[in-house]
């Protein structure tokens, strides 16, 4: 019997491998060589998951691969390319990110509340001034996702006495955590009334530049912004436009349209803007809890196993089963 | 009826004091007015808490304040020249700040484990560096302090996903939120197992320099230390040599012996130590929530009722009531 072949599209070295030993016919490629080895690939992990040389490769019509794996949550970086294969499956990495994902909102929101940076620029100066800072414990939070990062989002928050709104795409009732789920139309409504916008989303032609200079202008004087969904949600130069103008107190990016974000960018030093590099859900341990996830995968698939995680290609992202 | 005297130890304007129009007899005095005054007083407002001055003009014998309240969590500025006046009641703030707190310490935790810090100095640089950080959820914490603030750190902090060990001055158990509550003689065997270390907890003549060479050097390397007690809780040079030695991974003051902080302190640059002025409880409005509550007890002193939050004096802190 002829092992499988797994096209590999490597980034960083992939650990645990050796699992495979035996079982798969391994093939690593690069960008340059991704298009010639996948025709004769029967899996895909796009262990560079930041590349978007998978669309670019990708075979229109002809032997392709049957199963491509993103250890990533969004799968924007593959679409809509791959949605044309209907014989072809995606599934991602829901799950990984959910916990360490929530963590990094709750400490950015009470990180702006307390105002850690103007505290770390006065240490810098060796300047003591007392200044008062803001209660999280009572203020309202609406989180843009209803998959499970916004949901882990959304429970955290809450742990933190947040008053939390989810918004997904559709509307629905009776979620054991938030009650009413708001559909995305609802979105400009519940703004007003936010300490704290946290997009979480994933990135679909209907999310694509929400957070517009519509959506700032909904907010409060003293609302805050976080971004760890995908850089494209936001348009940038209006979220300057709104930070510049005092029109929201703050705003945390850790995901940018252009990513490496170019030391150039106008972005690094926008008042009020707290800049960290697409490091929110990676925690340390985190490849080997990817790599650890695609093999289980990988063993269902041998078995002729229903794969876990597949993505609805139509939605862009993995459907909640609930 | 002669109105009584309330005598206030000014820093910041005092709001809300209308509400005694016709009721007292408000005297403001600094700290060089204090002494004079003090005999005549039969209340005392210790509206400056961080001042000394009342400690040094406290009358030892003759009249002299039948209560003094000061509008903090710790007493210790106030003792041990009170505890000699046993007919003086001295009262506190308890409950204002143990929210805040809490949150301020969790968001320390956070913004330590996600390095923060780190990526705001590489914002300032325009770098992207892509680092990976520490989960939260899933590590340990021991609290020193079992008080109200000591116990919402805690309550916090288990929110997140720590598994938090609370230690206060004797063991109890039962304790509705933390099961065992463990005596101070019991640290130092707790201090292994601690990915994060509070202290939170009143300063006594036992609890002084409690967090010194020895108590650092029980501690992890992956050990993280949060002070937001008092100052004189900690050993600063030892601290100073367990971040410098690399023995502990990092450490946030937000007390220190000294205060304001001096600008030549070598507390401002000392690697892995984050500085803030003394502020973890002080949310927009606190001043008023602290009139209020001053003035809430005034109402019960004018009617006779006993006070609440009485300072056993001999403890240095309200013994709880559980």
């Amino acid at each position: 019997m002829t092992e499988p072949c797994l096209l590999v599209l490597d980034a960083d070295p992939l650990p645990r491998l050796d699992r495979l030993s035996g079982r798969a016919r391994i093939v690593h490629a690069d960008e340059n060589t991704l298009a010639e080895h996948l025709p004769a690939a029967d899996v895909l992990l796009v262990w560079d998951f930041l590349s978007d040389a998978v669309r670019e490769a990708w075979p229109g019509g002809g032997p392709r691969p049957r199963w491509v794996h993103t250890p990533s949550a969004g799968v924007d970086r593959l679409l809509p390319e791959l949605s044309a294969s209907p014989d072809t499956v995606i599934t991602n990495a829901r799950g990984v990110f959910d916990q360490p994902i929530a963590e990094y909102v709750a400490g950015l929101t009470l990180a702006m509340a307390k105002d850690f940076r103007g505290s770390w620029e006065l240490q810098r100066q060796r300047r003591w001034r007392h200044r008062e800072t803001k209660r999280v414990g009572g203020t309202r939070g609406v989180v843009v996702g209803s998959g499970p990062i916004g949901r882990a989002v959304g429970r955290t928050l809450k742990a933190l006495g947040v008053s939390v709104e989810l918004v997904g795409r559709t509307e629905r009732t009776g979620d054991p955590d938030f009650g009413k789920v708001h559909a995305g139309d609802a979105l400009h409504g519940l703004l007003g009334d936010a300490d704290w916008v946290v997009c979480v989303a994933p990135l679909t032609e209907e999310s694509r530049g929400m957070f517009d200079a519509a959506a700032f202008a909904r907010m409060k004087p003293g609302a805050h912004f976080i971004n760890v969904g995908r850089g494209q949600h936001v348009v940038e130069k209006d979220l300057k436009r709104a930070l510049v103008e005092h029109r929201i107190a703050g705003a945390a990016l850790d995901v940018f349209a252009d990513e490496p974000l170019p030391s150039e960018s106008e972005l690094w030093d926008v008042p009020g803007l707290l800049v960290s590099p697409h490091m929110s859900g990676d925690t340390i341990g985190w490849r080997d809890d990817l790599a650890e996830q695609f093999l289980d995968n990988f063993d269902r698939w041998e078995a002729g196993e229903p794969l876990l995680n597949v993505v609805d290609k139509d939605l862009g992202y993995v459907p909640s089963t609930s």
